[in-house]
This record gives C-alpha cells, sequence and structure tokens, in this order.
C-alpha cells in the first residue's frame, strides 16, 4: 500500500490563529485514488523544526505532501530546506512562475517587480515545478531517490493558501499515479437526509452487512447536507466496479427511498433547483428564525436566480403582519411559532413575491426565548404550493445552540421542500 | 518555555473525512496562559500509532494533549492505551462520571444502561477524572513521572467531539496552571475593517516597530471579521500588562482611527448592534447578490431581534419593482447593479420594514453575469437613513469565486453602515 504523510508548516497552525482545512482536503483527494495518509503533522517555521517532520515523514512514508511557509516575506525557509535536504545545488528561476507572477501583480499595479517579488519564481535546482495560477509561490515536486530511506518517495510542497493549494491537488494526484502503481479504487457518495446517522446505522445494518468485503463504507454526517454514505469499491476493473456501486445502490434505494436526495457533490439546494429549473417553476422564502440563512443556501448555488425570485425576512412581527399578510389575530391566539403563522407566511410570501412556491420558517432558535411547550429548537415549517394549498410540519431540536439550530432549521426545511416538490 | 504538543487520534481525521477544529481552540487556549505549541500531530487508532505518537510528544513536550479515540463503540483502544502506556494496574469505576452518564441516556429514554455504556464510566487507575458534563467520554490527566523522559509532563485525553473537548479546556488550563510555573501572558485583540492586511502592515510599521519588546503582535485576517490585531504581553504584572497594552491600543488608534471597530470577540453585526440597541432604532435589508447572507449575518447575533426588523431578498427584478418601489425605469437605464437602483432599494425597504435604517446589496457574485463595466465581485451598498435620504459606495474584489463575494459583500456592506452609524 503506497502511504502518505501531510506536514503543515507555519506558526499560524500552531498557535490556533487558523484552522488547517488544507490537510483535509489532501487527505480526502490522496485516499480517493488508494494512497492510505498515516499521519498528519503541523509543525514550525524553522529549519530544525521543518527538517525533523519532512525527515520522519519520508522515512515513515512513500508521498509527503507540505503546505505552507511560502509566502513571499517567510518564502526562505521552507523553499531553502527543501532544497538543502535535497541536494539541490543552485536556485533556478522558473519562467512560468515568473509569467503568473507579473501577471497576478501587474493586475495589482505592482509592477515592476520587487526583488522580494521576483524571488517567487526561484527554486531549488532538485526539484520540478508545478505552476500556481493563483498566487506568487511556485508547487514543488521533488523526487527522493530510493536508496536514501529504503523506499520510493516523492514529495511535494504546496502553498498554504487553500485555494492555491487546493488548486494544484490534482496535478499532485496525476504525479502519484505516474510515480506508484496504486491498486484501482472506485467511489460513489450517496446524499441522504432525514434519518439520523446512528438510525440509519441501524436501518440499513443488513445491507451493509451484505456488502462485498472489497466495498467499503463511510457515514459523512454534516448538518447541512445530512448524512452521505461513500461506497469505495477495491481491486475492479472499472466497468465492473462501477456496476456493483450502482446495484448496491439500487438496493439501498430499496431500503430508504427518498430519503436519498442525491450523488457525489449534490446539495438539498442543488437538487431542488434543478426540480425547479425542469418544471420552469419558482420559489420564494418567508423566514423568521432562520433569519436569511434559508434563502442564503439557495443563493449560494450558481444560477440559481432562474428559480429563486427572492424571500422576505420577517422578524419582527409587524413584519409577517404588512409585507406577508399574516393575521394579527393569528399571531394573538397562537403565538407567532404555530402551524397557523407558518402558513401564513408561506402563503403570503408566494403572493407578495409572486412565485410558484414559497417556503416559511417560524421558531425558536434560542439561546434565549423558549417555553416548556416551545422550547428553543423547535421550527414550524410550511410550504405553499402552485394550487394555493399550504402544508406544513414541526421539528422540535430541544437545543439552546442558536446557530447549529438555524442550520438544522434551514436544512430540515430543504428537505421538507423537496419531499413535496417529489409528489408534485 | 512550558512546551505542548496536540495529539488528535482516529481515522475520521486521516481520511479527510472531518476537519479538525480541536486541535485550533486547544492551541489558542494553551498560548493564552504562556504554553508554546510545538507540533500537532493526528495518527491513527491502532495501539502502535497512538505509543508512538504519544511516547515521541511526551519525549519532546511538558504537556500533551490529546482528542478523540473514545467513543463507546472504540473505546478500548485509546483509554486501555493510555493505560498501558502510564503504568495501570486496573480499571475503576468514576462515580461522577456514572451519573452524568445515567443522566444523559436517561434523557434520551436508553435506561437501563447497556454494558457498552456503563464502561464509558471505567478509567485506568493512573488517571485523574476531568468529568466531561456534556457527553459519556469521562476527560482523562495523566501525570508522567519526571523520570520518566527526564522532564515533568502531564497528558490529557478529551473527548473528539469538538463542543466536549472546548467545554474541558478550562479545567486543562487550570491543571496545567498548578503543575508548572508560567510566565504571565495578557492578550488585547483589536479588531479592524476595510484596511486590507498588506495595507494595515504598512501603516502601521513604524507603530509596530515601537512595540516594547515584551509585546507580541499578530495579524488574524478573516473574510467577514476583517483584520484582528493580537496583542501579547509577557512577563509583567496584570496591572502594568494592561496599562501597556491599552497604551499601545491608544497610539494605534491615533494611526488608524475609527478602522478600528472593536475588540475581542466582537463583530461587526454585534457592534452595530449595540449602535442600534443604545439608540432605540431598528434596521431591515434589501439584499440582491447577497441573497440572505447579510441578513443571516444579523440575525445570527443573539437578541438581534429587538433591532433588526427584517428585510427582503430581491434577487428578481419583479421583487425589486414590486416588493421594495424600485423604478423599472431606473433598472432599464442604468441596471439592477447601479448606485440608482441601490439606493432605491433602501429606500423602498426602510419604508416597506417601517425601520429606522435600511441596507441594500446589488451587485454580481458571479462565477457569471459579469460584464467589461460590471465584473463578477462589483457591489453597490446603499444605506438609507433615519431622515430619509441615502447614502452609497461601490465595492469591486473582481473576482468570479461566488461564496467569497457574497462574503466580502455583507461584511463591507455592514462596515459601510457601521460608519455610518457613527456619524449619525
Amino acid at each position: 500500500m503506497v502511504t502518505a504523510t501531510i506536514c503543515t508548516i507555519g506558526d499560524e497552525i500552531l498557535i490556533g490563529q487558523i484552522v488547517d482545512t488544507n490537510s483535509s482536503k489532501i487527505s480526502t483527494a490522496l485516499n480517493s485514488i488508494g494512497v492510505k495518509v498515516i499521519s498528519m503533522v503541523s509543525t514550525s517555521d524553522t529549519e530544525e523544526d521543518i527538517i525533523n517532520t519532512v525527515e520522519t515523514a519520508l522515512k515513515a512514508s512513500n508521498v509527503v505532501v507540505i503546505t505552507g511557509g511560502l509566502g513571499p516575506t517567510k518564502d526562505d525557509i521552507t523553499k531553502k530546506t527543501l532544497g538543502k535536504l535535497t541536494g539541490a545545488t543552485a536556485d533556478v528561476e522558473n519562467k512560468e512562475q515568473l509569467e503568473i507572477i507579473t501577471k497576478i501583480l501587474s493586475a495589482r499595479g505592482m509592477v515592476p517587480l520587487s526583488p522580494l517579488n521576483k524571488a517567487q519564481a526561484l527554486v531549488p535546482n532538485s526539484c520540478k515545478v508545478i505552476p500556481n495560477e493563483f498566487g506568487t509561490a511556485p508547487c514543488m515536486e521533488f523526487e527522493i531517490p530510493e536508496e536514501k530511506y529504503g523506499h520510493k518517495a516523492v514529495m511535494f510542497s504546496l502553498p498554504g493558501v487553500p485555494f492555491e493549494a487546493e488548486a494544484a491537488i490534482p496535478k499532485v494526484l496525476d504525479s502519484i499515479q505516474a510515480h506508484f502503481s496504486l491498486d484501482k479504487i472506485f467511489h460513489k457518495t450517496i446524499c441522504t437526509f432525514g434519518i439520523p446517522e446512528s438510525t440509519l446505522a441501524q436501518r440499513i445494518e443488513q445491507w451493509e452487512d451484505n456488502l462485498p468485503t472489497n466495498i467499503h463504507l463511510a457515514y459523512l454526517p454534516n448538518p447541512i447536507l445530512g448524512v452521505r454514505l461513500r461506497l469505495s469499491i477495491y481491486g475492479v476493473d472499472e466497468k465492473t466496479g462501477l456496476q456493483e456501486l450502482a446495484e448496491n445502490q439500487a438496493s439501498l434505494e430499496k431500503i430508504i427511498g427518498n430519503a436519498i436526495y442525491g450523488e457525489g457533490t449534490d446539495s438539498l439546494q442543488k437538487v431542488i433547483g434543478n426540480m425547479l429549473k425542469e418544471k420552469g417553476e419558482t420559489i420564494g422564502v418567508a423566514e423568521s428564525c432562520t433569519g436569511g440563512f434559508l434563502a442564503s443556501l439557495f443563493t449560494s448555488q450558481p444560477g440559481s436566480s432562474a428559480y429563486f425570485y427572492g424571500g422576505i425576512i420577517s422578524y419582527d412581527n409587524s413584519v409577517k403582519i404588512n409585507a406577508l399578510g399574516v393575521d394579527p389575530a393569528v399571531i394573538e391566539k397562537y403565538g407567532a411559532v404555530s402551524q397557523e403563522c407558518a402558513e401564513q407566511m408561506a402563503a403570503g410570501a408566494r403572493k407578495a413575491l409572486g412565485t410558484d412556491y414559497a417556503i416559511a420558517t417560524t421558531g425558536i432558535a434560542g439561546p434565549d426565548g423558549g417555553t416548556p411547550e416551545k422550547p428553543a429548537g423547535t421550527v414550524w415549517v410550511a410550504v405553499a404550493l402552485p394550487d394555493g394549498s399550504t402544508l406544513s410540519t414541526r421539528f422540535c431540536f430541544n437545543s439552546t445552540r442558536r446557530n447549529i439550530n438555524i442550520e438544522r432549521f434551514a436544512s430540515n426545511a430543504l428537505n421538507f421542500l423537496r419531499l413535496q416538490l417529489i409528489k408534485q
């Protein structure tokens, strides 16, 4: 098995200033091609620490991916240290990266280049450059001779800026696949919503037990995306692999049915958007407790303007009454957090926005405002349908954690909408 | 200097399934009491890997904080392994944790306890328990005799669930302070917005150079919070420390003035909320390109219902016209992304929502929809004031990255609003 260690360099991570998201992305990518990540390490930006960390990593694994420590101001340490470690005899200017640096800094009016910026294009002559199109620091690849650590190894140095590191990942994977003969792995991610992880595990236990031994299942729970199930199949050709995955997916569908909302990188808002686009229909929102977050999920989707017309955030009851036409007597009698209010909000938003559908939320996000009958974490969701009728449901998460409640309210509202759209 | 290593145990992190946020929180906490974090390591859930990782950490540092590997299903490995490593001779039941487990599982209707759940209260007799009030797995503290690694050391094992780990941190800090005599450190975080990090660094260069040698400055940039400056002062008593920090903050204010919006954990939405609450005034939003995200920032703040009345998300032009009263001729002549449209949106929202202020955004979040004159990343922001007048400004970030544009649009809109509120 080809193994990997991921190293991050720099004090920002060690002092807790930033959370390391690169390692997780790189790890997901390495695992997807069948490289096993055995360790992740963060170390500080000193020559001694870098050498110790990288040598330990190279001794233990075939692939070492390093991020960080390449910024223009502290540039020298990581790049020079890796050059030293790999026996570089000189620095050479990389033309391709120099062109990118010039282009990026011209756009910012920072030409002619300062010596510091120009030096970003210099790399040790022991490396191969993977140009970084989104930043000034080039990515570097170092082949480590087999005699050095007793096994074949290749080391990559990527920038710490997340989107620059992410952009380099496909080329890193290509290179690893060229260096090592890897077992083929094929993946399929099945997106589910509405069944909690532990319940889902119980419901599909028998199906899971019957999976062939070369198929591995991982649960990926997420408050907004639901529980995604990732199936990975090893040691077969592509055609067989994809067919086996499809067969197992089909037998899963028989058990959990429309709790499955999509595949791969699907999200509830994307799937809903596609359903609406296909029908040529439009939607709007009326939000109380989710306060704009539900709309922001819709509009995070590129192209959402084709079906998402807008929304009314009726945080104050006056807005529920004036902009959505909720009957003040309903609020007085049942409260703003009620089935009646939610349904009037949805119907009012559909009318005010001129859309085919509208979806409304009203609840108690907390931490304050809960009562014994309506504790924080309670939400009513209503959907107004094209025929003018409304459907509603209640969720109760019994939690005072405001931002987590808001996320759960919004994602469960989307899922309720999705289930109604399926029936239309 | 007292040094620390933070270890995370478990495959979820190594396969990239979850991002490790615990290490960053623990690191911030350790640094705040003057413990230097020298390394962070993630390792898998096997006895060999745990022993290797923990022994390496104990050799290199005085404090080792471990998270993860304590779940009921895989419980045995980490707890037993740490017991073995520290010479435990038996497992003992911790009464206090057993009570917590019983309480938590009773609330979920899971009593009487299963043997698996009851076993969560068993700990090696080489540890001291720090009860975990929010979960079933107890936190453990192990004192390592000085002769073992040639230096005094203490090791903590915390659950991997982020809020359970976070809840244990204060007790971990207390224990570290009881074991080691640490240099006192005092911190002050100054929140700034509106000056990019590199420009800010240039503008305050001289001030930074003049800082006393016992004050350390860190830049903490964040797309929503702006650039926060953290000042840390070492080796003085509290009174002197706080006074010196205040003096340096005052001299910084003379240079960057109202780019400073707050301190500590302040956010733009919190500061704006406090200003509005103090004045007894209200606000609403009209959002096009930010699509609900601006409202969600306002409503993420507990208690925001006191001043945030609501908003109108006018994604489609029909909503701009019908719900906000934007003149169709304005959209035809200047386009929806224009100063004129933004100002009419703000004025229309103020009227429709019945608030003192309203803030509007209209722009191109991308990736598509940009033109040479109005590239993706362009936004117009307008604020309607209590006297009925409107003020507006344009930001251009020249980027097609949709979600980052939305974040920048919303945070810059908030900052523009803040600057207007200061003048009112």
